[in-house]
């Protein structure tokens, strides 16, 4: 906990702080850091950055100065046990577990509705629990502007300035400055774009008025359910359901029942886009840096690790030699590895699979895990 | 056994093949093929080929329609039940185990002495136990021709002809065609050559005077001695003197002894170079396909084994995933290994250690191994 929370815990009546409540989706394999990350250990339960900390731990540390301990996580059954280790202050109703996935909107719409039947004035922010931020303290302003901005009745998107022309994002165009106290840098949205092209994306690069959606928004519940159930009513039905046993003994039995039900769609489609249509949306610009770990030269280029050489090395207790060599290594094992004479390689060593390709190939690190799926190799998806 | 033994067999009193002994030193760890070869399995105890044998086993069925059971092996005492499981018909008193390594002209000279005392009339032939040779009975062709040539009182080396202007092999520089019955391609051996620059390597095959030395002859044994008495006197009298001991209840006490007191030296200083300036030496050019198996590149070479994509995978088990990639992999453990947009990669997976290099830099593995004896990495080597 730093100075400026409790600075902001600071003013009661004054700010609608009291009212943010902060919403984790863990969700994701990571297929494109496979053989690290996978089903039974996604991306969010690693140490990516070599901080010590996983990119989970990471994110609720970062919200924590602004939320307390209200914090909501939204995650896959399966990592129930791995998520309560790593949050042990998350409290059990604060917990969802997805039996089965259904998409972002489900995911957020649920938290959004328990937190509107708990208190209709709730600010929640989403913040999915695998990107790496830094400074944390830029971030937490960006967060403090979008509180203020969806106080006065908007959703809040962060927007991350782009570096390059990246076509693996989608990006959020820019419109008027808006007039908001406490939010200097609030902006209103003009629409949301799907990915570019390359070409597209090097004109959003060029024009400045695009920022990249990294998917992290600020709104009022109360807001986001109302252009929830405008558009997916049959969504909006399902979770109020949930949500409206979710803090009595019955959460589960309707949460089983009623979950399987819930169609599946992005939240994008379901809220954000036609939100922006109806002049509902608003950016805060980051001046952060932001990195969606997307693949293992994400990784490299994020670790300030060891370095043998011109080999990056991540891993505890990672043996590694390396003679006219250049690249990453993933340790998830004690062996020794050797690389001689190899350049800009990516190597991911774990027990049961290896990874060997380069840092220009490392975004179609997917194909192995569909081609080892279609062979049947799940066991080491 | 083939039908050419038989015809041999047939044939006593009329030929020297009854006076023919095989030796088989089985010594180097093969370095350049770690870590599947290492000092606790060595490259000889592997089968680099997907023959199904290993390459020890492969030499003593080579040599075995010649010899018969009359075969003796030298090896380290570490690889002794390794190789008693590998060649159980090896008689325990034709098992000569070095207590530690004194280099070729020891380990060889030893061999012949014990064989001088059982018989001073045999005729040896050393063939190194990590070869890869075909057809087999062009093999057994030449060693015929240098059998009936040793016969005549010489030392009778097989050269190979070279594929390339190789420099990590001594060249034999072949002199005047011998006439010997039984031995049409016989010649002259003018002199042996140390390992060559490149420039006089691509001198050497251009002029097509000079075949590799690959380690193979035949010679009377007594012969063998006296040359080897004439230049080194001491290792002589240490070799005779545990040969005397050998096929009595002494033989392990005088080894003990006197091993680890004899000089280290190489057989061609010991014998060879200068029996060849005596003009005792003659050669038999090989018209067999010859592969020491000096490095990965030369696996991927020898191996009729899968091919995934372009890429030659060996190993029982392997469990090989690639895409847009080449090169080699070898597994020694059942982990699935996928390679991603990779070219000309070598691979080596075993339990403990991880290998990565390319083709060409396969030679230069043993880097790996020096730096990681210096690291002190010394449970993998």
């Amino acid at each position: 906990m730093n100075t400026q929370s409790s600075t902001l815990a600071g003013q009661p009546g004054t700010d609608p702080f009291e009212k943010f409540f902060a919403v984790i989706p863990a969700g994701g394999v990571g297929t494109r850091l496979w053989p690290l990350s996978r089903a039974a250990a996604p991306k969010f339960l690693h140490d990516l950055t070599g901080s010590g900390s996983t990119l989970l731990r990471a994110t609720y540390d970062r919200l924590e100065p602004l939320s307390g301990n209200r914090v909501m996580l939204v995650t896959g059954e399966a990592h129930r046990d791995a998520v309560c280790m790593q949050l042990p202050e998350v409290a059990d109703e604060d917990l969802v577990l997805e039996t089965e996935p259904k998409d972002s909107a489900a995911a957020i719409g649920l938290a959004a509705a328990i937190l509107f039947l708990r208190d209709p004035e709730t600010i929640m922010g989403s913040f999915a629990a695998d990107q790496v931020i830094s400074p944390v303290e830029k971030f937490q302003d960006a967060v403090k502007e979008a509180i203020y901005t969806a106080a006065t009745g908007k959703i809040v998107t962060i927007g991350v300035k782009p570096t390059h022309a990246s076509t693996s994002f989608g990006y959020i165009r820019t419109g008027a400055a808006l007039e908001i106290a406490g939010a200097p840098s609030a902006h209103a949205v003009v629409k949301f774009v799907e990915k570019p092209s390359e070409k597209v994306a090097h004109e959003y690069l060029v024009s400045g008025d695009y920022n990249w959606n990294a998917g992290m928004f600020v709104a009022p519940v109360e807001l986001l359910l109302r252009h929830l159930k405008a558009n997916e009513p049959a969504l909006y039905e399902g979770l109020m359901e949930i949500a409206a046993a979710w803090d009595t003994p019955d959460r589960i039995a309707v949460k089983k029942r009623v979950w399987p039900t819930l169609p599946k769609i992005a939240i994008d489609y379901a809220v954000a886009e036609p939100a922006a249509d109806a002049g509902d949306v608003a950016v805060i610009p980051a001046t952060f840096s932001w990195d969606d770990v997307g693949d293992f030269a994400a990784i490299a280029r994020l670790n300030n690790a060891r370095e043998v050489d011109a080999v990056t090395v991540m891993g505890e207790g990672a043996r590694v030699f390396s003679e006219d060599s250049s690249g990453i290594v993933v340790s998830d094992t004690k062996r020794v590895i050797a690389l001689i004479g190899i350049e800009d390689v990516v190597v991911v060593d774990t027990p049961d699979a290896l990874l060997v390709t380069t840092r220009a190939h490392s975004q179609l690190v997917k194909r192995a895990v569909d081609g080892l799926k279609a062979k049947g190799d799940t066991d080491v998806l």
